[in-house]
């Protein structure tokens, strides 16, 4: 390379250097990964309007998602295993995030603990992922642990009753390192994941939310809604947010596209809770359109860690830099000031 | 292959493995094939919608079909000449199902006889699909057979009058074992496919229909409807079910695919008798989404073939089984503990 | 090639054997080519209904185009230098069509006169297409000599006022040998093509058409009609028939294709002349939907050709005959005892 | 090449025959480069219709843009750097649009100053881009320098608030010749881009471009307008016309194609100031439908860059004079004598 890394390439430079197994267990969706790449061309449904001469110096892209000030809207999503990725690991993409602004949701399954993280990067606005086991106990202490380490907000996974049919993951075959999966390793006995996956609870219903609101001091969002419907008993039940979510195309393959879905969602219950969207995000446009249409922030899970993937915590760290600096540049030619001046009016549809 | 068997390598290793003839003899379709791949695409017109927090254990895959319970909702569709997929045959195929407790039906051009299915599988549902020769006894005298060996239904191919045009089929040559057709030796002199097709009767009409259904002592299903105005006659004249196909895209080519084809049907005759579908079916949420739309069960053709093609009748079960586990999985992540709790509110169509 | 020859791969079999330069003249489009693929897809617009149980012993493929009796509804277009793609040329060409019951229409470019095809093959209906030099007599002339040798209709071609922009043909560099051309040898030196377009009559107008009405003992044609506003114009003319032609792609480039264009001219003028219509057949299929929308017959060129390069009159003859099956075979699978049955009840639009 | 230039073979020629870092500079768009495709094939959402028998003789090509008679409806756009395409430079290029009665935009970011231009190409009638620096001396300086060698109209770039992400140039490094960007040199010191992008003024407003029509003793012309209200913006603030235009999908990914946003705009300002238009032309087709939905011309760049690239002045000639003569087909076959003639009604949407 004798440019510099763009987000075109970073996808390719993951692919050259991760484990291939690894590199298969990211990328993997559902069936015949037809939600993977509709998460992705539904950007294209959407066309951002450009406008000139506002007279804008530069656009700002903070935004406030549960109290906090971000300096970018994307927030790391929650993507197991990162340190298969790298050996910087989550600590790394902590520090990255927490560099530009962004926020970290650790995933349950990772392999560094709330702990570490907090320690990596004690400024980073961190959020934890929860899956419920059937012993309740486990995700419990989890949650405990990462609220006295700082994590303000708890979202609770909710499109994972039973897993995906993912052949990229059925056809290759892994060990996990003994010292991986900190937070969990009081539930499972060192081993493969789909150990830990049959412990998971599939008959999880709208009562489990409350009790976890009741039972939790920090907010509780529930990442995994697609359906209108949903949104509003997720609403009823206590969530301080949603997160408008097909868990990366990698659950039912299929079903709607997350930008797709959010418009419906957001007229149901963007006045009552924060709705946050994650699935297909690749460029700033995205993040202009996905905030156009009412999300408060978006999660991304791919794009970061294939940044981790190429050059651990520093490539990371400039992958999400660009990724702010193209929402920068989209709210600049769209004549907004900043996240705050989006709407569905910024947009149009996209001729069919 | 390190790993496990999946549904999308399945038709690989059957092209890896089978003859390159019968396998062009399997693939093929009518004219430029565009109804062959429309019968696959037209799941995407639909998306299930994903659901949440339902509080299932797990969902259950029973259907109930011509009055037998069985334990998945894909029959084995009538594929001729198995055994030239692999030396297992349809006994081989049988017992698969069996084991998944999906049904088998048994093609007029099967390189077994109904007693043989009867003895390898005696536990399977089974049914047998017929032509109909210009010398009518020899249809009668199969039927006979079958229900002499406990086949419970006759599924009366309705949809050639006239063979398609069918290209790759054109493109090679082959020949027949002495020992194959011992369903139709009676017929047709030990030779060339053609020979029989070209004994079988152009001008069957709905009066013939009546006839069967008069003289047959089990169910009669009507196979390779397309039309709502031929469903509503099969129901007219005495047919127990019908199966909305077109000939897996062997036909006519650029017809509606099956899927496109059901709703109107269903509308039409879903009250009076058992609407079933094949075509295009390749992972669990393709049934799902038929099932959502009316069908009371699905058939697959290609799909277990290429199973018994790469490994024979353990290769056959693994593939019956990966689907009927994606159907539970589909279910589960739709929110619904079986079929029978599904309908077309549990789709929404997919953007265009 | 083991097996039997296919209309798939008529194709392939020309562009192996044909000079590259002749194959470039005879497959190119104007532009970017975006109506010679689309005159292909269109047919993907309509779904024929696939009917059951009709009681049809065999589907007729006779019609009456200009008051013959044809035993297939497909012409052979007038295409240009025939003799370039075989040396049976043009006289080989047009026995393969009275071999199957085709007309066959011969161009003003043609590599032979009307009296060598009236004298090859005797017996096919035979019509004469027409270009309009600035020097009328050479029209005049060429259209005695044809009727002297019973042609019995004039095809004047009025989508070339002006050649279209084909790159393909500006890549290449050809000569002509002086034996060809017969036909217009009076109007031009042998020479190049150019010379001879350059002196057609870019200025035509329903005048003239008029007056070739009236000059002309046998019915004139009108080839090259798009617009229904244009359709009607020819009707009050005095034309007795059109074809719905965009010169096969090879004029104004996205121009819209002939079987979009057809529904909206056969409503138009269906009941005042008779409707034929060119571009884009590759399948009996493909016939079926033309006449089902209002073609009394259609015309083919590249396909014909391509037979007649890939192996002389003898493929020609089978690419006509698969051609005229396979209109048979989608007959009586519709349910049609002959073309005078089909209309559009006979199809449903395509889902989009 | 046997035989001659085509349209479809010069974007070829010119990457085989580029400096790469200078073609990827010249080929790309920002971000997944949507909007770079879309402009080119949103000229498929219309159709020209063709008609016949229209007796014209030929088509002229000539249009009126800001008073000046032209003889091609196609201007030359200004793209920055024309040297490094080849040695000709904007010289050769205004040279070759003189040639075929093409209109020359130069640069702001030319290898050659307005003088260079005008002693090369001293009929030519030429116009001058501007981007605009926060010292506005330069522009000012630049725009008098112009004025006095005969440039007769002044574009305003508009929608380079901000640098789109391009991902092709930022995967090159390149530097400058000393002798490149005469028109900007007072501005900048010799170095790279990203230094003179940076001088430029991010916040310009409709206040500014008042300023600059009340100052600038020709025309000024406001290049970027995609959305209907900022043409009425440029209308109410003394435009003399407005470019549709989205800067060759280099700037927003995602917005609309230029031809998709033209009819609104021509509804909105058609009869108060000339509506030009640019992005995707490569045939002439393209040109016409231009024409025919309400642009008085269209600027073409990379088109006539890639035949200065191919071959110099000579090859850009040839380019310009193809797509004239690509044009007057168009007209001829379309039925209209000349641009004028051309409206609406003279086409039909595509079929979707």
């Amino acid at each position: 390379m004798e440019g510099r890394l763009t987000l075109s390439d970073v996808e390719g430079l993951a692919a050259a250097r991760m484990d291939p197994y690894w590199f298969a267990f990211l990328q993997g969706g559902a069936g015949a990964e037809r939600t993977l790449a509709e998460n992705v061309g539904a950007y294209g449904m959407w066309r951002p309007r450009q406008r000139i001469l506002c007279g804008i110096e530069s656009a700002s892209t903070h935004v406030t998602v549960l109290g906090h000030d971000l300096g970018s809207p994307v927030v790391v999503a929650p993507v197991a295993y990162q340190r298969m990725a790298h050996p910087d690991g989550e600590e790394g993409l902590a520090r990255a995030a927490a560099a530009v602004g962004s926020a970290f949701c650790l995933s349950t399954f990772a392999t560094a603990s709330p702990q570490d993280v907090a320690a990596a990067a004690p400024d980073v606005v961190r959020f934890l992922q929860v899956y419920v086991f059937r012993d309740r106990s486990v995700t419990r202490e989890l949650i405990a642990e990462a609220v006295d380490a700082g994590f303000s907000a708890v979202f609770l996974t909710v499109d994972l009753a039973v897993v995906g049919a993912r052949d990229r993951e059925r056809r290759v075959t892994w060990t996990f390192p003994e010292e991986s999966l900190p937070s969990v390793r009081r539930a499972i006995a060192a081993g493969a994941t789909d150990d830990a996956l049959a412990m998971m609870d599939p008959a999880l219903d709208w009562a489990y939310l409350e009790e976890l609101v009741a039972s939790t001091p920090v907010p509780v969002v529930v990442k995994g809604v697609l359906d209108p419907e949903d949104a509003v008993l997720a609403a009823e039940h206590g969530a301080a947010g949603i997160v408008v979510s097909n868990h990366g195309g990698r659950q039912l393959d299929g079903v709607m596209p997350t930008l797709e879905a959010l418009p419906a969602i957001v007229d149901a219950v963007g006045d009552r809770l924060e709705v946050l969207l994650d699935g297909g995000i690749r460029r700033g446009t995205d993040v202009a359109v996905a905030l156009a249409l009412g999300a408060r922030a978006v999660l991304a899970g791919r794009l970061p860690v294939w940044g981790l993937a190429a050059g651990g915590e520093e490539t990371a760290r400039d992958v999400l830099e660009l990724l702010r600096e193209e929402v920068s540049i989209a709210l600049h030619l769209m004549g907004c000031e900043s996240p705050a001046a989006l709407s569905s009016s910024c947009l149009v549809p996209a001729a069919r």
